[in-house]
């Protein structure tokens, strides 16, 4: 041993650090060429899962951008409980009526607990029912990375749905033949996951790229079938509705932005998805071209009518956290200024810096308005579990101008009413609500209210809309709950904003 | 208060969970419009660093995609010192000659800790002569993305200097007038650093993109006169070296690839920069157009002879950690299959996969080669630190090739050595070195060097090569040390590889 290695031994033994132990000491990863780069690629999901770690109890986690077309999770569920596991808690981004499955795995125990932003179909009628013996805990897309980053939400596994991956992990949701657009979702899961498993529609030669989800964050890729039917994962045509109701929707509301200040070139916007909320997306933009009045950013879940105007040069840039569409999805590949962004970046009121912090205007859509402006966007007017908390109460706090977009009645039920079966979002965020007859302002934007009145808009006070909305249909039976609770929603920052009761049928 | 709302209330006090209290309770940045946009952009530097939190003591980090053109670094230690701060540790990527100011301040105590992967100049000098209480730590590139997600570089404030960012800290190197290309290391910084400060030469129009540092990793925005100089930013002109030598070396390495066996469609390079290295390069791109054989990805530090690789059609993407001249960053900026990546995923060996890992053929540079094939790239024949760690560990140990170029003198020096001054990578990850004068091939891979005698190189022994440098320049004297440590060689793993002691001048 020469001097300077004496040295260097005491070196390291007085301060505590190893001393060099040889190449592979702390890297077995390379000692051998095969393992080396092809230590990710498991011949199935049941040995990814096996190497995992998982076990009973642990937190799986899922990401919605495949929509009602996803078929990663039913099918991780039904592996891991053919492979034996039970009590999971499982934390999907969102829950959609393809996951009606999930009640028989929770009947048989695979299934404990579930966080999600929203639920429906089957599930969210047994569930409302009181399938569970521990309530759902609804979040917020902006929500759940906040659960994630304290720690209640702590995944072990993700089972993370890809278009395209290769062996070593860098995975994208729009470079495939199955494309799904944004997996601003996934993006969260694969940071913070325990591990990371890529479940990949194509197994693609490294380096795959753009990496949405990169090599350092995913421990192990499958390839599996299908990861979702194509037919189902866009979920709101780009072309005009013809729903008579909506198209009325649209217009108000489209003159409503138009008149509220906010219109005015560099604003910038959420427009959503759903047939009114695109119908208006194309009548707004209409009345940007018209006036030559160009966005700085559209914010959101896209769909393809935002994308024509980024096309046409009336909005500076997309930041896509999901791609409602296979316009969308074609336009992230394509175009550099639709950029992907994550639910962190989006929507998380504790990150350094949410892009709904930089909305003007944003549109967002109604099971329930009451007189206080609280929204319901997760319980029908049965008091069963039927939507999601989505963005909504994220982007109503951040956005200067929130716009709520309700028809009167569905199905003959008031939608504007004393008080909402469940609030989801704080009135105090949301400045006016659109109906089919007439809009209210909230009595803390004076300043807007003068605007659409000014405007000939149809104003009328919140009050106004809810005893229409009686006039009509009938004061409604109040629902029937036992003292159980099925569900808890959970604020933007975590905190308890309501619960969902058992329905007593 | 509702039924309901007592049923919420009760729940969240059974389960400890926080009642809501209101949208901004929690998310103070939104009660006002101007703060919840305009919070993140300061007037000053200086105001920056005391919202930071800053402290005597706390750790500030850098990044060098600036290269010898840096102008950050200096500008905010001598803030700091201005300020009053004292003690503080500096965590740079690595340091260069640009930065020899810096001696003024661990002098006057502004500085008394210092990680690095290199330094130079009169820092190297005067920390050889026993500048420093405490021992610089020397690591690699991959290695100091372990020490910082270890713990043992625990960064406060991490000041990166970028071409462009909006206001809200979304941010890139590669989109401005002053462009360094790729931001690999800072995003690194971004990623951990407890507080991180955007110094933007342009302040551009939210949103910028693309966002190699995102706004939900940057707290603070200021704008800076000059991130640095443009004329010292790029390192290796793209044109053909005119040194004899260099042509030479080059010559003799690009044939080793050639016929190592390595060389066949699919294969994947790091070549680095350097007169040899950028000739070398030139000569395998030349032979692989010839051949038509195309490399699946080129790896590092990247130069405009593997951009112009990549726009013929040679190199399937280009992964980039740096970019070493304007022809890289352009490219980034214009080419999709030309991707940033972090430091993490290009050479930490504890990360879930480095790019490393997948490299064919490595070519790398060497101080000193030593009988055993180690490698020193840190210290000169005067025992004095003049150089850096850089990926040099990291690829070497991951790479299935290895190549080292040396001249066998320099400035009268042996660079091929019975024992190097100081061992950065160890000779097991070497599998050839070539000179000016001959090759070696460590007797580990022996078909290796049976596959280049075959192809007529001027193969010889190690010991060859080392007696032929002292045949010409005679035997140096040992270097005279006293028993200070001044450095500390950390290995890619963070275990203590070598020391470097005070020279005894």
């Amino acid at each position: 041993m020469s001097y300077n290695q004496q040295c260097t031994a005491e070196y390291a033994s007085r301060n505590n650090l190893p001393e060099f132990e040889g190449v592979f000491a702390k890297s077995p990863q390379l000692a051998s060429p095969s393992t080396k780069r092809h230590r990710k690629l498991f011949p199935s999901l049941e040995e990814a899962i096996r190497t995992s770690g998982l076990r009973d109890g642990s937190t799986v986690s899922f990401h919605h951008a495949f929509r009602e077309g996803d078929k990663v999770l039913m099918h991780v569920i039904k592996t891991l409980s053919d492979l034996g596991f039970k009590n999971l808690t499982i934390a999907p981004s969102s829950l959609l009526n393809c996951h009606d499955g999930l009640v028989e795995y929770i009947r048989s125990g695979v299934i404990a607990k579930i966080f999600t932003s929203g639920l429906r179909g089957e599930l969210g009628e047994a569930v409302s029912k009181g399938l569970m013996d521990v309530p759902v805990q609804v979040h917020s897309h902006g929500g759940r990375v906040h659960l994630i980053q304290t720690g209640e939400i702590s995944i072990d596994v993700a089972f993370l749905g890809v278009a395209s991956s290769d062996e070593f992990g860098n995975a994208n949701g729009s470079h495939g033949e199955l494309s799904c657009g944004s997996l601003g979702y996934a993006k969260v899961d694969a940071a913070h996951a325990r591990y990371v498993i890529a479940m990949a529609q194509e197994l693609v030669d490294f380096p795959n790229y753009p990496a949405s989800l990169s090599q350092d964050q995913v421990d192990a890729v499958v390839t599996v079938d299908e990861v979702g039917d194509p037919s189902l994962i866009s979920v709101g045509a780009a072309r005009l509705t013809k729903n008579p109701r909506d198209l009325l929707l649209a217009r108000i509301a489209a003159s409503v932005i138009e008149h509220s200040g906010s219109f005015k070139t560099g604003f910038s916007m959420q427009t959503g998805s759903g047939g009114a909320a695109t119908a208006t997306t194309i009548f707004l933009g209409e009345k940007m071209v018209e006036k030559n009045i160009k966005a700085s950013f559209a914010l959101g879940g896209v769909t393809g009518p935002i994308v024509d105007l980024l096309n046409k040069g009336m909005i500076g840039a997309i930041a896509d956290v999901q791609s409602f569409d296979v316009t969308a999805a074609q336009s992230l590949r394509e175009n550099a200024a639709h950029c992907e962004i994550s639910a962190n970046e989006y929507a998380n009121s504790s990150s350094k810096g949410a892009y709904v912090d930089r909305v003007d205007v944003v549109l967002l859509s109604a099971l329930e308005v009451d007189i206080d402006f609280n929204v319901n966007v997760l319980t029908g007017s049965d008091g069963v579990l039927r939507g999601a908390s989505g963005g909504h109460c994220d982007v109503a706090a951040a956005a200067n101008l929130t716009v709520i977009v309700t028809p009167l009645l569905r199905s003959r039920m008031p939608c504007v009413v004393e008080h909402v079966n469940t609030v989801v979002t704080p009135g105090s965020t949301v400045d006016v609500v659109v109906t089919d007859h007439g809009i209210a302002v909230n009595p803390n934007n004076q300043a807007l209210e003068k605007r659409l009145r000014d405007a000939k808009l149809p104003v009328l006070s919140i009050e106004e809309l809810k005893d229409l909305a009686i006039s009509r249909a009938g004061k409604p039976e109040p629902i029937a709950y036992t003292d159980k609770i099925v569900a808890v929603v959970r604020y933007r920052d975590g905190s308890v904003m309501d619960v969902v009761r058992q329905v007593a049928r």
